[in-house]
């Protein structure tokens, strides 16, 4: 869409971390003080060890870009992106123990580094710095905003806790689960940017259904590539979904078209949970005779440009721009 | 210390039940409504689980009782109420989680009816609700309090985690597992009914420490009770800190005069954990020998009458007699 070819080269949100460089410096230090405890050593440990394991900071770039996009000139927007980044760091820690996860961005989860006890109550603990951060802006309308988004997130993690091995969850299930699990603390990020700026309702609007498509696009792609998306070649991290027994947007589109065998499949794989050698390779062939994961594929560039289109109705600006682009750079990885 | 013989036939917390009654019947209205998901029904379930299982809603009736006490007529003090009991029940989840816990209440514990999933996403979802509840009243002071002790509270169960299975541990870090662990949710209780109330500073400030003190004593007490009280006989919740091997302050104060034999013994049941038949009964003996029970129960007492010290400052009331005896309620089953 937007930029040169030239431009291109590098990744829309490395391109958005040098736009936001000196407000990334400054929320990487307030994350750092406020990830401190004085009593408790062990909690900037585990936190550390997410917070700086190359986590891309996409969410507290989303909050930048979306106040600096509105003129915003204040530090405030600063704190909040600091909150995001904590309430996601904080999911991160529960999922973990949640899906009893061995691995996250290349390293052992800290469920496994230390233990499960710590990943509950250190994720806790950044819930709570979270909060303090976001009630030092003194503003009730992002307070509302934030309190909401950490509702609906856990209301979509336990969504997805029983809607997983249940071959009766449909896309609009699986629609409510990634918006809890992921598209909420997405259009909170932009929402919330917009509301610091003192930007007008349409706006402000504009920023969480930018948010809010983006987060689905996102979810949507990572799905897919856990069936080792378009080229369905299995990979390492091909298979989690599958081997959780979660019912993602592939499956379901399949489970939609399914044979009375194919049923019987899916139902011992993921009902029963009786999973054998050749399984996944054999879910893969049942996906791509329904066209399931081009289907998926179709979805999530559909919400991708839902994300840009609602760019439209915001100010022109450098920053709408790498927007633009970033909605198009979520989906590459499927195209 | 207040109320006659007569009235003393019931216990403080009834009396105050009695006279926060219909308060209290709008904050368990408010804790159904809001414990509610439309889309997740196994949020309910677990909540209804804890919160209908005949606590004793001890600490929203502080945030009511202080807020009446010093003439509030609104209904604010309500949302903080079921925000308190809701942050309670969420603490309660995860420490089950992380204790590996049975049993709660006399009955299975969530962890052990559902799993140690939902257990921990339903307290996070809990955490949210409370935070929506807060927001609600638009006070910031009040989101600022909240905000702090929640931090407090994780930041206590973190430390508890080092703490436990180290001799080292001392009285002043025991205090300060146990102001995070139980106090700072008393004292924020109690400090939040003032400040909705718009009570002067003084009399916030004597709020925060009657919660606060009292909050301490009640831990002390509980910690006393799991080695079988002032009897010093095995009850059928005796043990529970000594097989989890916290250092508890009737530990602590018998390490502190361990002899070399004694400091032995608890390193081989708290630090190495290598406990075997007839520990608990040896531990027990070993306590009673330094008087470390009767020592901790003086604390105990102690703490109970800074407790009604600090309701000195507050105006005279019928609550405020109340929450005297509340005071030495909480210490009776040491006595």
């Amino acid at each position: 869409m937007d930029g040169s070819g030239e431009a291109k080269a590098k990744a829309p949100q490395d391109r958005l971390a040098e736009w936001l460089a000196e407000d990334m410096a400054a929320v990487n230090a307030l994350i750092r003080e406020r990830m401190a405890s004085e009593h408790a050593p062990r909690i900037p440990q585990v936190t550390a060890h997410l917070i700086e394991a190359g986590g891309k900071r996409l969410r507290p770039m989303l909050t930048l870009a979306a106040a600096r996009m509105l003129g915003y000139q204040g530090t405030d927007h600063r704190k909040l992106a600091a909150t995001v980044e904590f309430i996601h760091t904080a999911t991160l820690l529960h999922d973990d123990v949640v899906d009893e996860s061995k691995r996250r961005r290349g390293r052992p989860t800290a469920n496994l580094l230390w233990d499960n006890k710590s990943s509950v109550l250190v994720g806790d603990y950044l819930f709570s710095r979270s909060f303090q951060l976001m009630v030092e802006t003194g503003n009730l309308r992002v307070l509302d905003i934030l309190a909401n988004a950490s509702a609906t997130i856990a209301e979509g993690e336990v969504l997805q806790l029983t809607a997983a091995q249940d071959l009766r969850t449909d896309e609009a299930i699986y629609l409510q689960v990634i918006r809890g699990k992921t598209a909420a603390l997405f259009s909170a990020a932009t929402e919330v940017g917009g509301v610091i700026a003192g930007a007008p309702e349409a706006e402000v609007r504009a920023l969480f259904d930018y948010g809010d498509a983006l987060g689905i696009a996102f979810q949507m792609v990572d799905d897919i590539l856990d069936y080792g998306g378009q080229d369905a070649v299995i990979g390492k991290n091909t298979g989690d979904d599958f081997r959780e027994r979660k019912l993602t947007l592939p499956v379901i589109k399949a489970v939609a078209k399914a044979t009375a065998e194919e049923r019987a499949f899916w139902h011992r794989v993921i009902e029963q949970g009786d999973q054998r050698e050749g399984d996944l390779e054999m879910a893969m062939t049942i996906l791509s005779r329904h066209g399931a994961i081009a289907a998926a594929r179709e979805d999530a560039i559909a919400w991708a440009g839902r994300a840009r289109a609602a760019l439209d109705n915001l100010p022109a600006h450098q920053l709408r721009a790498l927007l633009s682009d970033l909605a198009d750079f979520v989906i590459e990885r499927v195209l």
